[in-house]
C-alpha cells in the first residue's frame, strides 16, 4: 500500500481529552476518531491492527478446538428475563421498544443467546463437549466511557461458551481456554498475570481475570511475591486479624465539632485511624423494588469492598444510602453514624470486630463515642465478615507474607458457570445413565479492541507507538527521505521487491512532505521495521534498515534490503512465538 | 475439520415458517437458527459461508482501491438531524435514549458518520479521490422481517463511500465500483442484472441496483429484450400514450349498486377496465405534521407507482388516505370517488389524461359517471404526470419495443450522491483554484448476508443446496459410507492428505449414523465435491469423487483421490474466475 492511496490523518497536537498514552497515541497516529462519548471509528491503520488482533484470537480459538459462530446483537428481552439478568445488568443493558412494541436489548454478552441455541439442539451427552465462540460487537451503556477504546460503549469482543457433561470435562474445557488465553496475550506482545476475580453479573463459582499490569490500568491487583497468589482486590481475601488484647475502659461521648471524616476525627482526637470504626449505611433493594437499610462496620483505616458486600445480598442491589436516609436512620447528619443504639442490622468486617476501645460516631451531630467495646456497649454480630479491600502489606491469604498492590487492565476473563444458565433456561441433555441433566457451562471473554489499547499502553516511547510485529498495521515501512527521483526510484524498487515477496509493507511515497515529517510519522505510527532511502546513503550505495523498538540501524545495499527485512521479521515473529509457547507452558 | 468436532444440526423436517427455498435450506442445513423475528444466529457452517462472502467482497474492494475502515453502529441522533434523515428514515431507524438522556440510533447506513469523519480531516483536493468502505452489522426495524436473512432486522453489509473533487472523478469512482460489483456477484455464483432504480431515503441523482433474477424475489424489474434498458418497476419510465381520438358523448350518471372495485364496475357496465379512471385519495404530511389531501387519477387497468408519486412531494410523506378522510373529501363511501366536482388538487397520470369518454366514481354511493371528458366535464390538470407502474408489454421508454417483467432480489445498490451530504454537513475542501467546495460523494452498498441467501436461492435442487465453490462452508467432504475400520481408515487417510495439501475439507467421521443419513446430509449442505469411501468400492480398490452440481461420479484409487479433488477444485475456481472476468468486461 502507498501512503498517498490510503488515509492516515496523523496529528501533531496532543488531543486535550485523552489522558492515557494509548488513547492519545491512537488518536495522534490516525488509528481512531471519536464519533461520540464512548464510540470510535477505526480508520484504516487502526482497523488493520484490530483485524490482526481478531485474527490472532480466532486462530488460537480454532487451535483450542472452539467452533466459530455469530450471534445477533439485537436480542429479545424475554430471554434475559428467563435468567433474571434483565434486572441484574441494570442500566448497562441498552433496551428499547421496537415498532411492534416488543422489548429488545443490545447484547452486552451472549450467555442467554448461546444457551437458547444449545437448548434447541442438545439431546445427548454424545454431542458434548462443545465450545462455541464468536468475535462480535458488544454494546454497553457505560456510566463513564473513558480512555478511548479501553472503556467504550461499543467494542469488539471474543466470547466463547463451553458445554460439558460433567465437572471433569468442564475443568478440561476451562484449562484449555486458560492456556489459549496465555498464548493469545503473549502473541499480542502483552505480559499478563492471571488473577482470581469477582464474577459479578455473570455468576458462577471459579473465575480468573488476565491482567496486563500497567500504572495506567483502572483495576487493582494484589499479588504475593512469596507464593503464587494473585487476585483482583475486589476478590482478594483478607484473613481476620487476632482480637486486640486490651482491657475495656469506660465508654464516653466526646464533642467533635465539624469533624465528620475519619481523618478529621483521628486528628481531632489524636488517635490512629485504625482506632476508629466507620459505620456506613447502605440501601439494599430486593425483589419488587423493596428497600431496606443496613449498617456496615469497618475499621477506620480500611475501605469497604462493595463486591464482597454484594455477595451478602444475592439477587439484590446494594448502594450507599443517600444523606436523607442516613439522617433518618441515625438521627444525625452524615459523618456521625455509629453502631451503638442503631436499630438496623449490622454487618461487621472481621477487623472491626477485633477492635477494642474503639471510636465511633455518636448518632448525634458533632459528637463521637470513645472506648466502645463489643459485647459491653453493643451486641456482637453473630458473624465476622470479610468486607474490606486488600491493602499493600496485608497478609497473603495463602502464605501470610505481605501482599503487593499493582494496577492493571483486564484483558480477559474466564468463568466456570456451572448450571447457572442451563438450569434457568432448560438446556438439558440425556446423560450416559439415561437421565436428563442441565449442561455444565463455562464462558470466556477477551476484549479484542482492548488488546490494541493495552499493546500500545505497554509498548510506546516519547516518539510514539512501538508495535509488536503481530499487531502492527504494516510490518515494514519504506520511506523515501528525499524528493529526488533517484531516492523515490530506489525506494519504489524495494517496496515492489517486498510486495512481491509477500511482505506486509507500506510505502511512504508522499512527494510534498519534508523528510522530517515522514520520520516523525514513522515513529509515531510505530512500524516495527523501516527502510530509509536517503541521498547521503545512496552516495555510499546503502539504505538504512531501522528497528523501531531500539532504533538499531543496519546499512545495506538496496538490493539486499528486502531479504534483510524478511529475515528480521522472521526473528521478531520467532521471539513472539517463543514467548507464547513459554506462557502456555507456564499456564 | 471433523463432523463430530463441529456443530451441524441438520433438520429432516421442513420448517413451517419458511416460504423461500433459501430460508428453508439455511435452516435445514444447520446454517442459521432464528433468535427472534428478523434476527438469526449463524451456526458454524453458515458463519463459514458468510465469512467467505465477506472476504470475497473485501478482496474486490481492496482490488478496486477502496480503503477499509470500521464505523460505530451506535450513533448520536444529532448527526442525522444535520441531514434531516432522522425524520426521512421513519420507524426503520432504531432510536433510544441512553442513561445520560442523549438520543442515540443504530446505523441502518453510514453516510452521516463517514461524512463526519471526512469533514474533520479533509482540507485539500490533493487528498482526493478517496473511497472508504466497511463490512459491518446494520440495524433496521423492518415493518415485516421475512425470508430468513434476506430481509432481517440485523444484517451484514458492505458499504463504501467515495469522495471526489469533480464530476469526472466521481464518474470514474462510480464506474470502478460498478465494475467491482459485477465481479463480486459473478464470483459469488450469482447472475445479476444492473437496473436503474429509485434512490429512496439515500438521495442523489444517478443510481443502479444489481438484481439477481429469481421468481422468489420481492422486487420487480422491467427489461427491454430489444435494447439494454432495464429498471426497477419503481423507477421504470412509462412514456405517455397518444390521446384517445374519440368524439365526446354525453356525460351521464349510472347506478352501480355495490360495484366499488374496478373489476366490479367494468363487469357491471360491460366496459374494459382501461375505459375507467380511478380516483385515489392520498394524505400528504409535510413539515410539522401538517396534513393535506390530494387526488391521484390513474387509468383503471394501471397501478399507482408510489415511488414516482413520492417524488412530487420532496421532504413530505405520502400515504393512501383512510376511509374516514375519503368519505369526508368525496362525500361518498370508498369505491365511488371521482374527479368531477372534487375540491382538492388533482394529479393525473398521462394515460388517464389521454382518456376520453371515461368512467369515474360519482362521489355518491352506488353511482358512477360515464362518458366523462377532460376540459368539458372537469378542468384538465396543467401537467401530465408519469405516476404508474410499468406493466409487461408496455413500450420501452428507450426504444418503444414491449417490455418484459421479472422478479429479482436486490443484491447491491450504487448511488451518485453529489453534494447531498457534504453540503448539509459542511464537508468541504479547497479546490485547485483555492476556493472551498463541498466534496462530491457516492455510496455503494452490498448486502453480504443476502449474498448467501441469493446464492442458495439460485443454486439448489430437490436434495438441497449446491454451493458455488467460492461460498461453500467446506469445498470438499470426505465421507466414510461404512462403519468398518477399513473404510474409516481409508477415509481418514484421504482427509489427512487433503488437509496437508491445504484443502478446505470436512470429514464426516460419524460412527453412529447410517450411510444413508450421511448422503442426505452431504446433499443437503451441498459441498461442491465429495469423496465417498464405501465397502463395495474398496473391494474394487476405488473411492468415488462426486460433483454435487451434476452428481457426476469418478472412480479413483484412494491414493489418487486428493490430487483429483485439488484438480477439480481448481477447475471450479477457474470457471468462477472466468465468469467474473466476463462480467467485469461487460459492465
Amino acid at each position: 500500500m502507498r501512503w498517498t492511496r490510503t488515509f492516515i490523518p496523523t496529528l501533531k497536537e496532543v488531543p486535550a481529552e485523552a489522558e492515557m498514552a494509548s488513547h492519545r497515541l491512537m488518536l495522534r497516529a490516525g488509528l481512531i476518531r471519536k464519533l461520540a462519548a464512548g464510540t470510535y471509528s477505526y480508520l484504516p491503520l487502526g482497523w488493520r491492527s484490530l483485524r490482526k488482533a481478531a485474527e490472532l484470537v480466532r486462530a488460537e480459538m480454532d487451535r483450542a478446538g472452539a467452533i466459530e459462530i455469530f450471534m445477533p446483537a439485537l436480542q429479545p428481552l424475554e430471554i434475559w428475563k428467563e435468567t433474571g439478568r434483565d434486572a441484574a445488568m441494570g442500566e448497562v443493558l441498552i433496551t428499547f421498544e421496537d415498532r411492534h412494541g416488543r422489548r429488545n436489548c443490545l447484547g452486552p454478552t451472549h450467555e442467554e443467546v448461546v444457551t437458547d441455541i444449545v437448548r434447541g439442539e442438545l439431546r445427548s451427552y454424545k454431542q458434548l463437549p462443545l465450545n462455541l465462540y464468536q468475535i462480535q460487537t458488544k454494546f454497553r451503556d457505560e456510566p463513564r466511557p473513558r480512555s478511548g477504546v479501553l472503556r467504550s460503549r461499543e467494542f469488539m469482543m471474543k466470547d466463547a461458551y463451553s458445554f460439558d457433561a460433567d465437572e471433569e470435562s468442564l475443568e478440561q474445557s476451562y484449562r484449555t481456554m486458560y492456556r489459549a488465553y496465555a498464548r493469545i496475550f503473549a502473541l499480542a506482545g502483552l505480559e499478563v498475570t492471571p488473577v482470581e476475580a469477582e464474577s459479578g453479573a455473570i455468576g458462577g463459582a471459579v473465575n480468573h481475570e488476565f491482567m496486563a499490569l500497567t500504572a495506567a490500568g483502572e483495576d487493582k491487583v494484589a499479588r504475593c511475591p512469596a507464593c503464587s497468589y494473585a487476585a483482583n482486590t475486589e476478590r482478594c481475601e483478607c484473613p481476620p486479624p487476632g482480637a486486640r488484647a486490651e482491657e475495656p475502659t469506660g465508654m464516653k461521648e466526646v464533642p467533635t465539632p465539624g469533624a465528620a471524616t475519619i481523618e478529621q476525627v483521628a486528628e481531632f482526637l489524636k488517635v490512629e485511624p485504625a482506632r476508629l470504626v466507620k459505620t456506613l449505611i447502605y440501601t439494599v433493594t430486593g425483589a419488587g423494588e423493596k428497600k431496606r437499610t443496613v449498617a456496615v462496620l469497618i475499621r477506620g483505616d480500611h475501605q469497604v469492598n462493595e463486591s464482597k458486600l454484594a455477595r451478602l445480598f444475592p439477587g439484590e442491589s446494594v448502594e450507599l444510602a443517600d444523606a436523607a436516609t442516613i439522617e433518618r436512620v441515625t438521627g444525625a447528619p452524615v459523618g456521625f453514624a455509629g453502631p451503638v443504639g442503631l436499630k438496623i442490622r449490622l454487618y461487621a468486617d472481621a477487623a472491626a470486630l477485633a477492635a477494642a476501645n474503639f471510636v465511633t460516631g455518636a448518632n448525634k451531630a458533632d459528637a463521637h463515642l470513645m472506648n466502645v467495646n463489643w459485647g459491653r456497649d453493643l451486641d456482637r454480630p453473630e458473624e465476622a465478615r470479610d468486607l474490606r479491600l486488600a491493602r499493600a502489606g496485608d497478609p497473603c491469604p495463602r502464605c501470610g507474607k505481605p501482599l503487593e498492590l499493582a494496577s492493571g487492565i483486564e484483558m480477559g476473563h474466564v468463568f466456570k458457570l456451572g448450571t447457572r444458565y442451563s438450569a434457568a433456561m432448560g438446556a438439558t441433555f440425556l446423560a450416559a445413565d439415561g437421565k436428563p441433566r442441565p449442561v455444565l457451562m463455562g464462558c470466556y471473554g477477551i476484549g479484542v479492541s482492548r488488546i490494541l489499547a493495552a499493546a500500545i499502553e505497554l509498548n510506546n516511547d516519547a516518539d510514539g507507538i512501538s508495535w509488536p510485529v503481530s499487531l502492527a498495521p504494516y510490518e515494514v515501512l519504506v520511506l523515501a527521505a528525499s524528493p529526488k527521483p533517484e531516492a523515490l526510484k530506489v525506494a519504489g524498487g524495494i517496496y515492489a521487491d517486498l510486495q512481491s515477496r509477500g511482505a506486509d509493507v507500506l510505502f511512504d511515497d508522499r512527494a510534498d512532505v519534508r523528510p522530517g515529517v515522514k520520520f516523525k510519522d514513522a515513529d509515531l505510527v510505530g512500524f516495527p521495521l523501516r527502510i530509509v532511502v536517503g541521498d547521503r546513503g545512496l552516495k555510499e550505495g546503502v539504505v538504512e534498515l531501522v528497528r523501531r523498538r531500539d532504533k538499531k540501524i543496519r546499512k545495506l545495499p538496496p538490493g539486499e534490503a528486502a531479504a534483510a527485512v524478511l529475515e528480521e521479521l522472521a526473528d521478531l515473529r520467532a521471539d513472539i512465538e517463543a514467548a507464547a509457547g513459554a506462557a502456555a507452558e507456564k499456564a
